[in-house]
This record gives structure tokens, C-alpha cells and sequence, in this order.
């Protein structure tokens, strides 16, 4: 389904209102009113084979009754009769249909629903819905929903999967005047869903600059990542994934039915493919409004001017938070705002003009520190006084930025009372993010920064390692006929993959034990190797440092003994004899299957970092080598690699590159189920992976 | 100074305002007519020499002249006037003076500052400032302050160390409906400082519910703590403190002139106080608004009632981030609750009553969950839809509390516009907090949780130990004549305390050497003992699992030699001989002086915990064995002492007893400035300080 189609249903030239209906009370009433009070200027048509007139416009017994073309049909009938409303609109040729029916599979009426989706498919025709409020769009007047009046209209383009919540924000679009370009929700995704619609706000939608999502659970992980990374380098993207927390995501898939991966995967999912997360409703619209109206901030230089000290200190506090500590001013920039403020002001940062501040100071100071090479963000405080109107900073702060002339964020915090309010309405209605509390301006020029970031990474797609021997694989895969690999066969399959793991080899007999054993060379460790025993130490079936051919000798018939008594019906394959490799610092890759997002790795250092405190961190598969390394260094056991405690630096790109020759393992055979790299050993140089498990689908 | 004076100043019966003017520029113009303005309805006497009346007010050329008594002088004089003013006003027999007047300490003219007070205190009158936007009572009208008005009624004390952020709180206060009693800027603290306010307010003001501070720095570190602990079990105490970033609180330095402590002792202050901090402004206002308003919430079950999924799942995720994770209703409830709502809502937590929900469906799911005995707290959320309007729904709620008759806490979150806006301020106004956003909701009822919790937990005075050996610690002291004692000395002050340390003894020849160590029984450690040399390691001086009487001789001829190529002048007072203590999991403890909270004790585990993760936690001393238990258990290396990966648990008891101990060691001799106990070793049963280091002022 192309994206370009979308357009028909958020900017459709004739709307028709299925469900149209002159009883107030009726869902079929109140869209037909919104779409004609929103001031829409297409053609309206209400359909209901009962009425001949509704609000003063024909009505249609039907949609193919009706004269003209239709572009979008809005459907408002129960959902028993959804199915024939949707047949009629493909043979009517209609473009594209939005369901605001509920009752399918969100009450586990699945059947229905798929019915419904194949039939506009074969049509041709998208589908948003059902279960939805609506969709809106503030350039082309078009308020096809239940919202009771268009969003305050501006450039963020705002996907929903809650529709109360949806027409619930409409309102507060308008108290915190946060402009939107449309609104979509989307309720069940039968068929439209994020992808399509991230693509069409990006590629399409010339009045949106951000595209900013609620989210509950996500269907089709992968297409979803794929939209978000072609969309970020245009167009920021901000979400809000709801249900992170163990209650939360009990409460969600109650709710829309959806099956949330874990949070984790999800957050890594979200990092990976450029979106900016945030954490409640209220930074939601705080940081798609900075990213709509600003530029990103492009370097780390943030110059917080204000006139009262204590916003100042708050300020600092959250820009520190938020990931954009405070530097020192240049000599020079500190000399030129000097100038700007009164003796006993400070020019260091933040740069404090003092309660006497005029607007006169503080357009100065404003674009003198925007003009100076060595900022990249610009942080506007005012807290009320007496000596200074809102409205005159207000006009101050917009005079500023026209003159500088250059392209840098400005973010504004007035803290005061009615006149504030009005004078941040006025600032963002001229695109400047103007917030009532320093904590969240700093939020929000963080968020720029954030975005600035993501910006200066190197986009770099995954490169399949050629030196892998796939064949081998299948091989190994094939012959064990077994959903649990041996750890024999798990550490042949990392060999194939070019993961170093220590030499070894299974043996069947005594002598061939001591015949391998010297070969290696002692000392060697010995282990059961059986696809039925797990829990090998605790089975009795390890022993390490083994020195000599005698101990070789005793410790085979130890362990087949103990083998034998954890498990009488154990499959046995014999016994595994591996070189012993040294002590290293130990961490683990593992691999699991989100049935969202498929392949997803983890890394984490072994010990305490994982079991007390579980510093793991998740990617979804394939894991670029510069993902991987992020990777290594996001956690907080990396001082240790890094050698602390006199330590060495532990061999970090080895490290990197095991975890995406995992990551293509598990992209390169789909039946692998799950990996466990536990404990890899790393060295100064190099690594071995000193066991492996490997699951079958 | 008795706070029972502060009456005076905030309630007075008549306030002199020395220094009013006739421009309307000047201060003095605006304070007197932010009085009258006001409604204050006492005596108002301007004092100006050049005047005879103004503002319609009879103007006074002294305040020696004015006829009646005066409680209240506001003094709004240049600085080098206020010093004879003041003076003037303790002739007159004035019961309070606010002085705005700046140019003191805050630019470092101290002396002028404390002359002044000096006068105020002889004369037995408070002072409070100078450098303050004034003070303001809701109830008496009274606005002795330039902010341009009184702020909006209610039942908060607010005490603000920023003049300029409390003049725009003041506006905020009126556009978020957030009611306070009182405000109090107290600019320099010259006089009148955190303390007496906060007994003020506990004690004296009847219309203060809820005390919340802003705070850049303390002065007065422990009396601040004494009124804090005095005031929490009656009035709960809230508090930012501002500054807590590393560039935050170089600005807050530059700013006040504050000496901060660092953020953790304050917090740790705070917390054992009994201090609900907070971290930004929004937060300060949120949480004092439901403490002032409703009753603490004394148990962890709390109900989200909803109409909307969306807004539902967003709460239920700040629920957890807040403390107060949702939990499953009780059948009974969930049965009875199910009569509140249509047959597809949700009687499960968060309880969605669904898009359909009206206000009997509301009242009625409210007041039954209020009215089960497992239910602790209530939160009612609202999405805006056309079935209900946002009033309709604010009435059920304050008719459901009301019916309940119970006293457990609700709070409100309305997504919406206009509408919601107005039902919120309407349900504020009637005593239920109401916050737009479903976050700052939980935010606010997880506060209320914190502050059941405190209010649950023992008030437990520290006991000293009985049992410790003063005269014994004052005699090694004075006996060591150095401000740094050796690791025995040391160790002798610990055993004086009961703190468990290894047999040792210091030897000044090699054959007492042997006989020292055939007592002890071998192994033993050899270190060298001298309170120059700090890192005996690295100087090669630490001999461990010395074994016979042949090694001794050796290492203690090998550790004389090393320690003199270390350091040709170091004192050496002998070989420290020390049994070898079994090595068990190392923690350790540290105590240093803070400048304003004095005796502070720092506990961690050793290692990486320390090292990497900066795992520890503060306390101020003295430590309760309580307080000594919770810092044992909010670090994260917690688990590791509870005996994880197979270990066994650790005596977690003996660890605490010896926190207490140091911190008893630290308040009863003031003359140790720095005690390090590093490595402690904890065993199943004990503690062995196996290293000691104590230094003098």
C-alpha cells in the first residue's frame, strides 16, 4: 500500500459521512457537524437512506448514489453493517475509508475486521481504523472525527493510539497552544498503521516539520523501523510508548489488545531507528513543539541568559539533566555581554542581567550570544518584575533572532502570572518554544540537542561479514535434528561465524579422552556433552584444571557416572574435552525473538553487573560494528573494560564485533531461536567465548 | 530569638513604610501601595522626612514620630541609611523589621550586615533580609512586599530564598489555582532564617496546612534539621534545592553567596529530617498543593479510576515511576464496582469506566472504591468527551468524598481544554487537587504516599552506646600530639568504641617482633606504623600472610628499609604486627565534616561498588541503627550483602551498630575531623575493621 494515497484522507477534495445523522446525540451527527463547523471547503455528502437532509446539506440513501467522485468516506455505522459500507465505497470508487466504528477485534471480533481490510485491499483502497475518533488536518480544514473542534493548527503531525486521549489533547492543543498540522488515530491498524503514516507526514505533508506518536504496543516492528530511519533526517520524530511500566503494560494490552514487546526492546528499537522517546504526555508536546519550530542544536554550547538568578540555578540543574550541562563563556563573548547588563550582573553562565534587566538588554545580550561562533543554543529566563513587561521581552527576544540572522535554537521560560501567559502564546505563535517553567525549556532544548545528535551520526547500514561459512551451519542445524544444540555444536556454529571459542573436541571413549587431552595440551576442562543436561556444573558433569592423563581417566567415568544419575534418559553424546583458556573479564551476548521486532540482542557484563544489576542493554538485530560499540559503551560495567582498578583495557572492537557476528547469525538463520554467549572471556587482545547455547525453533 | 515574634511581621497591626515615595518608580511607592492594594486593614504609616502625605496616607518624617505603636517596618532605604533606621526603630519599640533594602553581604558588605542584626537582636526585635522582595499573608491582607500583588489564598507557607522567583511565583500561583497562607522571602538570612520560619508556621500560623521552601543554600546546617524534625509529624515540609548540578551550584554561589553543602549531604539531611524533597518548581507547587489540601495516604493501595485507557496507561506508568505501583482490587470491589460502568469497561486497576462513563457512574465507582477498606488513596481521571462535561464530573467527584465520609486522599487529572481547565480550578478551589496532565497527578499522590511513609515510621532519638571508652580515645589524642594518627592509633580509638578491629600490637625490635606475632599466632600482617606514610602499599611497608618466625625477621628489616627510601623523614614509630583476619566481603565507612551539617558518615561496599559505580549513600550524624539499616539497604550493593550468587548472608546488623558507632565517635569528638574505615570486612557473624585511618583538626 503506497503512502501517496493517504493524502486523499487527510486532505480529500469531497468527504463522504457514512452514518450521517440528524439526532444529536449520534456519533453520525457530531462528525458531520465537525467537518462543516471545522470550516471544511471540500464537498460534504451525508449518507443515510433515512434522511434526505441533514444540517442543510442532500443526504445520499448510499454511497454510490451519490453524483460526484468521493475521495474519503467516513464511516459511522455499526459495525455489522461496516463490511457492506466498505464494498459499496470500493465499487464506488471512493479513495480511501476511516472507521470510527468500534466493535472488532478490540472486543476480539478478529474475523470481521480481516474481512473488512481484504476487501479495501483488493480495492485498492486504505483503510484507517476501525475503533478510531478520526483524522484531522488544520491546512485543509478537514475535522473528520468526534474531536469537537479542529487541533490548534501548527506543524506537528500527532499519530495517536488512544482515541479518548486523542480528542482529550485536542483541547489541550488549544490551552497550551501547540500546533498541529493533523491528527490521525488509528485504533486497531487493521491496515493503515505507524509506517504508512510516518511516510506520508514525511514524504507528503509539506506542513508538518515533526511527526510525534502515542503509543500502546507496535504491530510489524520491522516496517515500523524502517519508516522512523527514512523519516528522522528530514523530519524529527518523538514518541511516547505508554505502558513501560509492569502494571502499565498489563493495562495496555487490556486496552487496545495489542502485544507490547518488553519496554527494552522497544527503547532500543526507538534509539536504533533516530526517535526521540519521551517519558509522559506533557513532554510529548513540549518536545515536538521545540522540534517544529526550531532548528536543532548543532553542538553542545548552550548560553542561558535571564534576569533572575533563582531560574538561573533551576535552569542549570535541568540542562545538566537533560544532557546539556553548561560551559564556560569565551573570554570575548563574556567582554561583548558586559555590555548588556549592569555592573553587578554576571556575564558568566548562566548570564544573569539582574532584575533591572530592560528589553533593551536583553535583545542585546540575546544576539550578541546567538552571533558568537561558539554558541549553538540560546536559553531565554524571565521571571516578572516591575522594571520590564512580558510582552516587551517577548518582542525583544523575536527582534533578536530576526537580526542575528542565523539559524540556532532559541527556547524561552517566563515564570510569572496572566501576562506571561499571554506573552508565551504570542512568542509561539511567532516559533518560538516558550515554556512557564525553566525545567521544561530545558527539556525541550535538550530534546533539540538530542536531535542535533542524532543528526551528526553517520548513517550506517549493516554490512553482512563475508568470511561466514552459512554452509557449515545449515549443516550442524540439519544433523542435529534436535531443538537444543550441544554446546559442541553451538561453539561449531560461532567457529563458522568466525567467533574464537576455545579448541576442543567430544570424545567417546577413555582413550580418546587422553589422546585429545594431549593434544590440546593440559590443563583441559572436561564436560558432559549432552543436549538433555542443562545445568552441567550442577549436574556434576564439569571439571576444569584437569592436569594429566590419569585425572583425564577418573574424570571421564566421574562425569558419565553423575550424568547418568542426574538424568537416567539423558541422551549422551560423550564427553567434551576443551583446551582451558585463561581467566578473562567476562560478559555475555544472548539473542531472543520479540514477536514484534524479531532478533534482539543483549550485552552485559557477566557477575554482579548482570544478576545484581542488571547493566545489560538490548539492540535489534543487525547491530552495526558502531551500534555495537555504543553497545559496549553504554553500560555502566564499561569503566571496567575500559581497565579500571589498574587493570588493562580490555580488547573493546573484539567485544563489538562477536555482538554483530551474533546479530547476523540470528538475521542469517531465522530457525535459531535463541543464543547464549555465557561467559565470553576478554583479553587485552581478543576474545573467546568459553560457552554457547544454542535453541532451535 | 523566639519565632512567637515573627507574629508581628507577618500578621501586624500596623506597618511603617520607611522610605515610601511619591514616584511612582521608586520601591517605596510600589510597596506602599502594594499594602493598600492589598486590602490590609491595619494601621499603614509611610515614613519619608520630605513628605507629609502619600497615597492619601498622613506621611511621618520618622518613626520615632508616628503616634501609635508600630509591629511591622517595612524598610525599602538605600543600604547606608538602614543601619540608623533600624536603630530608630528599636528606640520606637517596633516588634519586627523586613528589610528590601540590598547592598549587604550578597556584595560582600558583611560588616555593615552585621552590625545591623546586632542592633535588631539587642533591641529584641526580629529582622528579616536584608536583600527580600517582603512578606505576605493571605489572611490579614497584608502584602509588605513589592510583589505587585497578594498572592492566591490557600494554605501553603512559602519560604523562598530567590526574591525575583518569588514575585513570579506569585503569578504563578494565580494561574495554576496553587493557595498559599504565606510567602516569605528571606534574601541574606542576616537574622530571621529557615528555622524560625519553619517553627513559625508549624506552631503559630493556624491557616498553614503545608510548608514548602525553596532553597539555594543552608546556613545553620543542624538547627535547620531540629525545626524540620520538630515541624513534619504536624505539618509536612517540602523543599527544592536549587543547585544541585556541579554548574548549578557554582551559580547558586554566585548568587547568594551561599556556602552549599553537597547535593547528597543535603539530601541526605533532608531525608533524615523528615523534608519531602523535590526537584523543580513544577513539582514544589504540585506536591504542596496536595499536601496543603488533602490527608497523607496511609497504605499502598491506590485505585485509578479512568474513562479513558490511554489516559489510564499513562498513570499507571507514573504510578510505579513514583513509588506507588498499582496492585490488584479485591474481588469484593471489583464486583461491586462493576455496577459503575457498562459491560465492556474494566473493574481491573487502572478501573476504566470507559469513553461512555457519566457522572452517577463516576460518583458512584468513586465513593465505593473510597469506601473499601482496602483502598488507600483514589485517582480519578477524566478524558474530555461529549458524553460528560468536565463540571458535571468535577461535582460527582466532590459529591463521592463527600458522601464517602472517609478520610483518604484523591487526586484529580482532567485532559482537556477550556472546560477542563475551569472544572480543575472549581476543584481546587473546593479542597481536591486537579492537575492537566495524568504524570503530575501520580506525581502529586506518590508525595502523599511519601509522606504517609514518613509518618509511619518510629521517631526514634539516637541512644548513645553506653558502653565506649571516652577517657581512652581523649588519652590517644592528646597522647599523639599530631594531627594525623597511625593506623594502630587509630585502630585503639575504634576499640574504645567497641568497634571490632584485628589483635594487634606495635613492635620496636625484631625480636619483639616474633614474639608479638608466636602471641597472635600465625599468619600475621606486618605493615609499618607511622603517620607519614599514607599509602603503605605502594611503599612497599605491607607485608600480608606472613607465616613463621624466619619471615618476620626478614620483612621487618625489608619494611624499615622501604620505608626510609620512601620517605627519609618520616617518623616511624615501629612494625605494626596484626593477626590476619579472615578476608570476608569489604564495605566501608567514612566520616567527614560538612560545613553546614557538620558530622556527616558515608557508607558503600568496597570495590568496583565504590570505585565504578559510586554505590554509596550519606547520613548526617548521629546515625540511628534505624537510620544505620536504611543506608545498609538503599545502596545497591545491598544484595550482595543479603548473600546473592550463592554467598551467604552477610551481618547486616553488625554493619550498622558500627555506622552508628563511627557516628557517635564523630559527634562526641568534635576534634576528629576525618575517619576512613576501609576496608571494614562483614562475615555471617561480625565485622573486623581491618584498616582504620583518623585524622585531627
Amino acid at each position: 500500500m503506497g503512502y501517496e494515497n493517504l493524502r486523499h484522507i487527510f486532505r480529500p477534495s469531497s468527504v463522504a459521512v457514512v452514518g450521517a445523522s440528524k439526532k444529536v446525540e449520534k456519533m453520525g451527527y457530531q462528525c458531520l457537524k465537525n467537518l462543516i463547523e471545522g470550516g471544511y471547503e471540500g464537498k460534504i455528502y451525508p449518507v443515510n437512506p433515512k434522511e434526505s437532509e441533514i444540517l442543510g446539506l442532500k443526504c445520499y440513501p448510499d454511497v454510490k448514489s451519490i453524483p460526484g467522485s468521493v475521495d474519503l468516506a467516513l464511516i459511522v455505522v455499526p459495525a455489522k453493517v461496516v463490511k457492506d459500507v466498505v464494498k459499496r465505497c470500493v465499487e464506488k470508487g471512493v479513495k480511501g475509508v476511516a472507521i470510527i466504528s468500534s466493535g472488532f477485534s478490540e472486543i476480539g471480533n478478529r474475523e470481521l475486521e480481516e474481512e473488512i481490510v481484504k476487501i479495501a485491499k483488493e480495492g485498492g483502497m486504505p483503510l484507517i481504523g476501525p475503533n478510531i475518533v478520526g483524522v484531522c488536518d488544520t491546512y485543509a480544514n478537514c475535522n473528520a472525527s468526534f474531536c469537537q473542534s479542529l487541533p490548534y493548527k501548527g506543524n506537528i503531525a500527532f499519530i495517536s493510539q488512544s482515541g479518548a486521549l486523542a480528542i482529550a489533547l485536542v483541547g489541550w492543543t488549544w490551552i497550551d497552544s501547540v500546533g498541529l498540522s493533523a491528527l490521525a488515530s488509528i485504533g486497531n491498524m487493521a491496515d493503515v498503521s505507524f509506517p504508512e503514516l510516518i511516510e506520508y507526514f514525511t514524504e507528503e505533508d509539506k506542513n508538518t516539520n515533526c511527526i510525534c506518536m502515542y503509543i500502546e504496543g507496535i504491530k510489524k516492528g520491522r516496517e515500523f523501523m524502517k519508516a522512523c530511519k527514512n523519516a528522522y533526517m528530514r523530519k524529527p520524530v518523538v514518541a511516547l510508548k505508554a505502558g513501560v511500566s509492569k502494571r502499565g503494560s498489563v493495562a495496555t494490552m487490556s486496552h487496545t489488545g495489542s502485544l507490547a514487546g518488553s519496554a527494552e526492546v522497544i527503547k532500543a528499537a526507538f534509539r536504533q531507528c533516530g526517535i526521540l522517546e519521551v517519558e509522559n504526555l506533557q513532554q510529548l508536546f513540549d518536545a515536538s513543539l521545540a522540534l517544529s519550530l526550531q532548528p536543532p542544536m548543532m553542538g553542545e554550547n548552550i548560553v542561558i541568559i535571564t534576569n533572575g538568578g533563582g531560574a538561573g540555578v533551576c535552569a542549570t540543574d535541568a540542562a545538566e539533566r537533560y544532557g546539556i550541562p553548561l560551559k564556560d563563556i569565551d573570554e570575548t563573548l563574556r567582554e561583548e555581554l558586559k555590555k548588556c547588563m549592569p555592573e553587578f550582573g554576571s556575564p558568566k553562565n548562566p548570564v544573569d542581567l539582574t532584575g533591572m534587566a530592560n528589553k533593551e538588554w536583553y535583545k542585546s545580550a540575546i544576539k550578541t550570544a546567538l552571533m558568537h561562533k561558539n554558541v549553538d543554543g540560546v536559553a531565554v529566563l524571565y521571571c516578572h518584575t516591575a522594571i520590564t513587561e512580558p510582552m516587551d521581552v517577548a518582542n525583544a527576544i523575536y527582534d533578536a533572532i530576526k537580526e542575528s540572522k542565523v539559524k540556532k535554537p532559541v527556547i524561552v521560560n517566563f515564570v510569572g502570572g496572566k501576562e506571561c501567559t499571554e506573552a508565551l502564546t504570542w512568542l509561539k505563535k511567532n516559533g518560538i518554544p516558550s515554556y512557564p517553567d525553566p525545567e521544561r525549556a530545558m527539556y525541550a532544548m535538550g530534546t533539540l540537542r538530542r536531535y542535533g545528535r542524532l543528526l551528526e551520526r553517520d548513517v550506517e547500514e549493516f554490512s553482512s561479514y563475508e568470511d561466514v561459512d552459512k554452509r557449515r551451519v545449515k549443516e550442524i542445524i540439519e544433523n542435529a535434528g534436535r531443538q537444543r544444540l550441544t554446546e559442541h555444536e553451538a561453539k561449531e556454529i560461532f567457529k563458522a561465524y568466525k567467533i574464537p571459542v576455545p579448541d576442543e573436541s567430544v570424545v567417546k571413549s577413555e582413550e580418546d579422552a587422553v589422546k585429545t587431552a594431549r593434544e590440546l595440551g593440559y590443563p583441559v576442562v572436561m564436560k558432559v556433552s549432552s543436549p538433555d543436561i542443562l545445568h552441567k556444573s550442577d549436574a556434576g558433569c564439569v571439571r576444569v584444571n584437569v592436569k594429566n592423563d590419569e585425572e583425564v581417566r577418573r574424570f571421564y567415568k566421574e562425569i558419565l557416572e553423575n550424568a547418568k544419575e542426574y538424568s537416567r534418559n539423558a541422551e549422551i553424546e560423550g564427553i567434551l574435552i576443551q583446551k582451558m583458556v585463561p581467566y578473562g573479564r567476562e560478559v555475555i551476548i544472548g539473542m531472543t525473538r520479540d514477536p514484534q521486532f524479531d532478533a534482539t540482542i543483549m550485552f552485559g557484563l557477566g557477575g554482579i553487573f548482570v544478576e545484581i544489576l542488571k547493566d545489560v542493554t538490548f539492540r535489534i538485530a543487525p547491530v552495526t560494528l558502531r551500534e555495537a560499540l555504543d553497545m559496549v559503551k553504554e553500560i555502566k560495567g564499561y569503566e571496567i573494560l575500559k581497565g579500571a582498578r589498574g587493570e588493562k583495557r580490555k580488547d573493546i572492537n573484539a567485544v563489538a564485533e562477536t555482538i554483530s557476528r551474533i546479530s547476523q547469525l540470528a538475521i542469517d538463520f531465522p530457525e535459531i531461536s535463541e543464543i547464549d554467549a555465557n561467559p565470553i572471556f576478554v583479553y587485552e587482545k581478543g576474545i573467546v567465548a568459553a560457552d554457547a547455547l544454542i535453541t532451535l525453533k
